[in-house]
């Protein structure tokens, strides 16, 4: 952590630091919200990201957003600090870097930015390790130790907690299990020149692939062959499956199968308590879960069988990511 | 850890717990020493693990032979507590869970066994743990919060730091990298049954096998070819190598660049400052770094290329072990 210099709290009611604002920045929209300590998001409000071509436009109109929301809990002396989730957020370094779908080139240095210009401390993470601590503080993984947060989303991301903390990795970096390779010489993915990795296969995209490989395959029918090619996603081959599309269930059953191979390698890296799978790849509810867990079970060692719990995430997909941001708040070292 | 009540050290000279023993249970033989807090070894000694059926027996003769060096440092008094490397042993239980390589079966309740004929605190885990415990505070990862040790032996295991402690899992079962899935629906592990694991390739053993698929696929000249079948061993396989044949230059090309596809797939989950390969393997040196290092390079998404150390070991294989055990004493929590 980064060390933050900042005012001091002192709120005429004697109450100091009562609420922490969390801010989940995605490459469409940020999100915010006022969260007090239990995780009720009191106020929630939400701007452009990708408008803003310069990151000190985006901080003022982000600045302009939340004030109001600071004003409604009593004004800054109640704000304890702000937490955010990015994508590429780096913790100890408190800069975004390199991250491909935002406007903001090269090393951006977020919490600097936001101190100066909301004088509140601040704490940034990536935002599937934002969505884990959240989902340890609110959600399912509450009370647990070891657990690991994969999210399904766009991309593939993953948040590792072991001995209770996130595990951050010597730089920051740890945790990008989406790019680990579960098929090598597998799928091309054109965003990492990998082969192979498990985002290739079990991110929204990799699912809109695969079913569009089965299609051209087979010549079996299908609902799906009644979309254009452009058409057909993950909601489209969610939909066919649910009315019974044959080759639409084979694309859950497949992305089960690469997923569940994946998590039982990451089982026996940590060994944890639970894997909470999270992300739009979710509402598959059984589609995904059951082929997943058969083939995790599969692939793990006897010591390892029948103990890990795979559960769905308990948060609204809306709320985690800003949950588990402000959730960075409460413990971030200050000086001063 | 499991808490342990012991005898209270009051020495003559003032001075309490001001050695630890260090105990290394392999399949063979039993390792032990008496290990200063600098990690100098002043006493070592060894037992016969494989002739007790028994583990009472045992842990008598352990006894009988350990007491002579405790009573070199001036007795019990200066004796802070045994900690013990074992395969399959479990920090949290302390217990030897199904060690396939042990005489003793189902559930061994080392700790308490010790404790009881010692009269000293006991803690136990596995050995690449123990390993790894001693790397960081005597060998290659002194001072790294961040590391991944590899034990590439007759099996291949593994002790994962995170944030300056070892990742041991909900159930003290992490760090089994060794039977993580590299390559899918390869070799088959006679022991596990699993197919493809890292152990199937990376071990002595693999690299055995490794050697007798490449002599009987291919027809070229071999110095390997002048031993029968069963006399070729990594031994052999190293010898050859030495001498520049080129089959078994080829074995070791094979094999680091599997270990490094699955040292890529561990970077990526822990983002650690080292790896640190430990163990028989070693021996061929950059016969088998390098290509290990090209491997793993090659997967990695670029944030984590060429940052990341490739490290030998560098404490004594017959030390290491004596002194990863020997230094989890001094974090043993006792009540008192």
């Amino acid at each position: 952590m980064n060390q933050v210099s900042y005012r001091a709290t002192n709120s005429p009611l004697g109450v100091s630091g009562t609420f922490a604002i969390g801010i989940d920045i995605g490459g469409t929209n940020t999100v915010f919200g006022i969260v007090d300590h239990r995780g009720d998001i009191q106020y929630r409000g939400a701007i452009s990201t990708k408008k803003h071509l310069l990151i000190d436009d985006y901080i003022n109109e982000l600045y302009d957003a939340v004030l109001p929301a600071i004003d409604q809990v009593g004004g800054l002396d109640y704000i304890r600090g702000i937490g955010i989730g990015a994508p590429n957020g780096n913790y100890y370094t408190g800069t975004i870097e390199y991250a491909p779908n935002l406007n903001w080139k090269g090393i951006v240095p977020l919490t600097d930015l936001m101190t100066a210009k909301f004088q509140l401390p601040s704490a940034l993470t990536n935002d599937a390790n934002a969505a884990a601590v959240g989902e340890m503080m609110y959600g399912a993984a509450k009370g647990m130790k070891d657990f690991i947060m994969i999210t399904l989303g766009t991309g593939v991301g993953s948040g590792i907690v072991a001995n209770g903390s996130l595990i951050l990795g010597h730089d920051g970096f740890a945790g990008e299990l989406g790019h680990t390779i579960i098929i090598p010489e597998g799928r091309f993915h054109p965003g990492t020149k990998a082969k192979g990795s498990l985002e290739s296969y079990c991110s929204a995209t990799g699912v809109r692939l695969t079913a569009l490989e089965m299609l051209e395959n087979g010549k079996e029918d299908s609902l799906m062959r009644n979309y254009a090619k452009e058409e057909i996603d993950s909601r489209v081959v969610y939909d066919c499956a649910m009315q019974g599309d044959k080759i639409a269930n084979e694309v859950y059953e497949f992305t089960g199968q690469v997923l569940g191979k994946a998590l039982a390698n990451f089982v026996m890296f940590s060994s944890p308590e639970a894997i909470i799978l999270f992300g739009g790849l979710c509402k598959a509810g059984d589609l995904l879960l059951n082929p997943t867990k058969k083939a995790m079970e599969e692939n793990l060692l006897p010591i390892f069988r029948n103990k890990i719990k795979l559960l769905f995430s308990e948060l609204k997909e809306a709320d985690a990511a800003v949950l588990g941001a402000s959730a960075l708040v409460w413990e971030i070292k200050t000086v001063g």
